[in-house]
């Protein structure tokens, strides 16, 4: 039912996971598609909008997490109809939910498609998107699958919708051969005015060849006979009916009579524009030029950039898919969309670039500066990065956080791994607000500094309205509660830095945040180890939190990897929290986040408490939170915890686990359903939200953790922690310009990790004096598993 | 296909008019039901709020015009199925759409009411509230209209929908006989916390008989057959199943066996509620104990106590029956609600309170006295008048406007010619954000100074954002434009307030104003007439506009019928301006406020522009603007124009004008469709919108004007203004707690309105002196018509 070709993921059934979905986007949008034929998309002006609307007045907010679908939702179809007989279908499945004989969504990393067949008509549908402009590029293809001639109709049926209650309207124009709607965004005051005035309204739909009617008025089409059996496909034609003040909708009809074997093709265009005139251009340039196939070819370039630094040959063939494939597609989706937001949250926007250090570093790079330039000079950094000159921080970013400081060394090191860049901390950078500016090495010290400072009496992190836990705004908004997760990760956070001030030659100042993270450890274990494992954090009301005698949200997952990261647990603690850790959190969908999750509200936690259980950050399998985890395992060389853990963030490889997630494993999602121990039934569920920070630390644990080809000062150090169970591993790996060939085999006799580089024996294991020109073919010998 | 009974309006097609609806509302709540099924409830906490959601995160918003309906919008429904041939439909008629062998939609004031007859299985379904619970009260009857025994299931099924995306479950608890889905309200600052923690996040569906089987789960129960033929249903049973984080729907099963003209009955309760508790209590006392019953019947007296003054029989029975039965009804909705705002417009409040006159003229006077209460000591009055402690100014209230003082003296005076308080004038009230207070009377005065002091240097008042018509916001938000509208209007209030000033002996205050309505109907004269009709205002940049060379928006209806009442309009510029109103203004479905409508933004002049053609301000028949004409035209004795477009408010009585208008005649909404010139497919399309300034106006002009019943301060003088084609009218009068019955009649030989009596001629028409305990037996002959 589910099988991956060289580029794609197929399914072959439109019912057994009905929320399977691939996503695309570019510079301008993004369009997130299910099996089924509904879609969500939105462009960015520069702030997200729709151009295919709800049936109804829906609130701007971001994605939905487990997207509800119902019948209106928007979506792209075709409706079928066999003229000789009457009989209907529609492709992909919605809305008329007719099971087709064969059928197959195969989801592909520049296009998505479709293979419908029923009754021996064969309809393939193509999505892909151009590279800068917010608009779909759809291929429809019908072919007679049968020994007779058929008459059929097709009928390209893509929604609108709601789009103002101020004004919405459409027609079909037919100079232009394409429907054009129009709507005014609501508004109320005259300031907002020139906020709208430039937006674009219009909603398209452009066909290539001429249809013989249309319909632009959705209650006409419908009908009595309503979505899933519009009335309007009982008549000949259409009738070409318009919309004023009325729902409007996108079908065209097509009259085709097709031989045995015959095919024919349609191409249609469908996006957002502000004037008739931009559409006009959009149809000379698309169809009467060849900026249609121009723009395909285009895409899928763009989409190839994407490309990650390693290509892996595992024992498991469905990870190597993922990580060859869609994990370096998604890592690029976020580095070089920033979620397509204008004012993404600065740990997001550090660590989604952290992710870009293995694709495009010097994008990275840009990053990194650009947040750095934002630094208050007490060294805070903003709950945001404005990225647009017209955003302003918006819903979350006004809610102040405490953890944005931490990302900036922990992320920096990653690029200078990967980079050997080290000038990069002598560039010089503004502060905002004020005419000073500094080195992005000063610009990191003031962060830390502001880290040591913003401590309580006994050296433990306030927390504010939130750390990376966003939710968790209510342990001290009073001024007085603290993370011990905050205090541990400004642990990791200064030994990081530390190390990085010694490579550089600052040792002075890398022995004070040596000492400085030594001292926060002690920290650690003096105020919040349990006796099984680390509390999460102490309340304004002096409560230490996420400890055995909790009944609800009694262990937090954080808390315990970033200890190892941080080196607050010795090794009886350190296995302590990993027992705690497995008998309390782990689940066959991954590590969940917290538990048991609560069911009701603690108000000296907050808002986490109040989310459904098992949901979002109350204890689902949250993957960045699990990612953590994973990366502080192979630190702390637990590789096949660590591998076991990691398996369960990609859907499958078996079906069943793939029908519980419900998701297709060419993503991983922000969660997957947590509270296992409360709630069997729904564990596992994926948010099929695909914004997640949590990919750029798959990446980076691949290659710290799991195949072990970190960058060093001097070149490249190749330390694998494969699991017991893996003989081999194959892996090409792009660094610093070079291509290198690590084959990795356990052997007799080996104690320890042997390194030969060309035949030869690489004392230290590091790849060094990388060049361009020479060849690296690396073999790797490891020990046998115990 | 229509029939108005006593009570109620019957309609027998679920599709003849499908958006045909009915509304009922109590203290708490409102819920506005259409004859398919669907239904839009709102409850006020104190913020309006929703216990049956949307499929999606829908926008907080006032109610959509012409609400868009679609296949998962929220609805009450019964699926049926026959358990011995597994034949189903659904009652009303959404979700499946079976149509029904018989249908009848009965729209009652006090409650909705549905038969649906289809293979012998009758189903009545009945929505009532109680009075002050946010709560719905339902009875479904099944009866066995056929010869046989059958074996039926019904599956009432409410909708709950998508609740919240922070936390949404439900299930079936036994103890309660019934589904409580819990939800939490989404925020994310935890200032907000405080808000949203007392909140009713819980939707409850309680049932008075024990159900052998549920659903709470709206995935499982629609399966892949959908919403339209839910997959559940093929079950024996259904599964018994919850939501957890999942959409939650409320669906029960019954299983009947019912002999031949057997029924059996079934009552729910459906509703919002903070705590399982609440449901508790609510079961107890509604089902356990008596209540439900009991509430059915307060609130039949609740609505009831909303009669108006007058009772009418004139040749035209619907308008009897809609003036009867249906208008006081709306406007006592107006009036005891305030349209469910906490913060309602000022201008709608006063207006809104000049309708309670009629009905209520105490909670009108407590009204004017709570609006007085936040006056500025300046004159001024803020844009909307708070209700409720917590509540602030919302939306269109943020936008200033400047014609909210004209309304103190125009509502007044109905009060005070309803009611002979002229001590309300001697009340002392405070001015708001001072310690200063003063009398009614030196309120108003102020008032009147204000907007004589708003004016610019020619005295035109300014229109700031927006005078009457909200958005029109552009024409002098620079601090220059000014409005004519709003220059007539004042002079019509001066005019009002001079009369009443000199009815209180305050003869010299009575003397400046009449001087300054004087003068201002000669600055409108001089800077307004643009040779057949008066233009609307001139713009921040001196461009005056509504007049002739103007393409788009060159006649406003309101500054047409305003300068008739103000005075400003002498013989010949009224006659111009009736013509010019007829030839451009006037439709079969009533007057349309301009014309052309707007195609496109008109910067100068603002957002009534940018909405769509022929919707709301922007050239519907917006019915709030033609009463205010009409009542000008009986005001300047055009009785046969007054009437005919007075009758043109009320849908029908012809099927046609029903089936265009797309309402029963059971309330008057604030638009029809207009733009007929440019637009006439759509023309006549009602907006389905309840609140509207209109009815008061309405009400008004049939005792003002057309039966010509007004108060005075010595009496109730009789001045009727019959159509030409009314040959007599009689009416029963309430006034000042006597009953008067008045027979109007045409008579030969008669060439003046002769008043009798109990068979005495009254000299001036004037009827004086009433007591309670007499009679009053009034004829009254007019002169046969011209």
């Amino acid at each position: 039912m589910i099988r991956a070709t060289e580029n794609n993921i197929e399914l072959t059934s439109p019912t057994m996971i009905p929320k399977a979905s691939g996503y695309l986007w570019n510079d301008e949008m993004m369009i997130h598609v299910n099996c089924r034929g509904y879609a969500v998309a939105q462009f960015m002006q520069p702030e997200p909008a729709k151009y295919s609307y709800a049936p109804n007045l829906e609130a701007k907010t971001f994605m939905q997490p487990e997207q509800p679908y119902y019948a209106h939702h928007p979506g792209r179809f075709i409706y079928i109809k066999d003229q000789d007989n009457g009989e209907m279908f529609s492709a992909p499945y919605e809305p008329m939910r007719v099971l087709p004989e064969k059928y197959t969504f195969s989801v592909g990393k520049h296009n998505i498609n479709w293979k419908v067949e029923h009754k021996d008509i064969l309809i393939e549908m193509t999505l892909s998107l151009p590279k800068k402009e917010a608009m779909e590029l759809w291929r429809v293809k019908v072919t007679n699958r049968s020994e007779k001639k058929r008459n059929i109709s097709i009928y390209p049926s893509f929604t609108i919708g709601y789009m103002s209650w101020m004004n919405q309207s459409g027609e079909y124009h037919e100079d232009l051969q394409g429907i054009i709607c129009s709507s005014i965004t609501p508004y109320q005051k005259y300031q907002d005015y020139d906020k709208i005035k430039n937006l674009k309204d219009k909603t398209y739909l452009l066909a290539d060849r001429k249809p013989v009617a249309w319909e632009v008025n959705q209650g006409e089409f419908e009908g009595e006979g309503g979505i899933t059996n519009p009335s309007a496909l009982q008549q000949d034609k259409l009738s070409k009916g318009e919309s004023r003040y009325e729902m409007p909708i996108g079908v065209l009809q097509y009259n085709l009579e097709l031989n045995p074997g015959a095919e024919e093709e349609y191409r249609f265009v469908f996006g957002p524009a502000k004037t008739d005139e931009n559409v006009a251009r959009i149809r000379e340039e698309y169809f009467i030029q060849d900026g249609f196939e121009q723009a395909e070819i285009e895409y899928a370039n763009y989409i190839a950039e994407g490309k990650g630094s390693i290509q892996i040959k595992t024992p498991d063939a469905e990870l190597d898919n993922f990580v060859n494939h869609w994990l370096p597609r998604q890592v690029y989706y976020h580095g070089i969309t920033n979620r397509l937001s204008t004012d993404p949250q600065t740990r997001n926007y550090l660590q989604d670039n952290m992710g870009m250090i293995y694709i495009k570093p010097e994008i990275a790079r840009g990053a990194f500066l650009m947040a750095l330039s934002q630094q208050k000079a007490s060294g805070a950094m903003p709950d945001g990065i404005i990225l647009h000159k017209d955003a302003e921080l918006k819903y979350i970013n006004q809610v102040p956080h405490t953890d944005h400081c931490v990302w900036l060394p922990i992320c920096l090191s990653a690029y200078l791994d990967e980079t050997n860049d080290y000038g990069i901390l002598d560039e010089i950078v503004p502060f905002s607000g004020v005419k000073e500016e500094a080195t992005v090495f000063e610009h990191i010290n003031r962060a830390m500094h502001w880290l040591i400072n913003d401590r309580d009496e006994r050296g433990l992190n306030y927390i504010n309205q939130g750390d990376w836990n966003d939710p968790m705004n209510m342990v001290g908004y009073k001024g007085k509660g603290v993370s011990g997760w905050l205090t541990t990760a400004s642990a990791y956070a200064f030994m990081i830095w530390a190390d990085i001030c010694e490579t550089v030659n600052q040792a002075e100042t890398g022995k004070e945040f040596k000492q400085e993270a030594d001292k926060s450890n002690e920290i650690i274990n003096k105020y919040l180890w349990d006796g099984n494992w680390y509390a999460r954090g102490i309340t304004d009301d002096n409560v230490v939190f996420g400890i055995s005698k909790d009944k609800e949200g009694r262990i937090f997952l954080n808390s315990q990897g970033w200890a190892l990261l941080s080196g607050a647990a010795n090794k009886e603690k350190k296995e302590k929290l990993l027992k705690a850790v497995t008998e309390q959190l782990e689940s066959p969908y991954g590590v969940e986040m917290l538990a048991p999750a609560y069911t009701k509200m603690r108000v000296d936690v907050g808002r986490v408490t109040q989310k459904h259980p098992g949901s979002a950050e109350n204890g689902s399998v949250y993957n960045h939170a699990a990612i953590f985890y994973i990366y502080a395992l192979y630190t702390a060389g637990e590789e096949d915890n660590a591998y076991r853990l990691l398996r369960k963030m990609i859907p499958g490889p078996d079906l069943e686990d793939i029908k519980q997630r419900g998701q297709l494993p060419v993503f991983i999602p922000n969660y997957y359903r947590g509270s296992y121990r409360q709630i069997p039934r729904t564990a596992g569920r994926s948010s099929h939200l695909f914004n997640t920070g949590t990919v750029s630390w798959v990446y980076r644990t691949l290659i710290d953790g799991l195949f072990g080809l970190q960058g060093t000062k001097e070149g490249l150090r190749i330390k694998p922690q494969l699991p017991s169970h893996w003989e081999e591993a194959s892996i090409q790996r792009s660094f610093r310009g070079v291509e290198l060939t690590i084959d990795i085999k356990r052997e007799d006799n080996v104690d320890s990790i042997e390194v030969y580089l060309n035949g030869e024996y690489v004392e230290d294991g590091v790849i060094k004096d990388l060049k361009s020109d020479s060849e690296y073919n690396i073999k790797v010998k490891i020990p046998l598993a115990k």
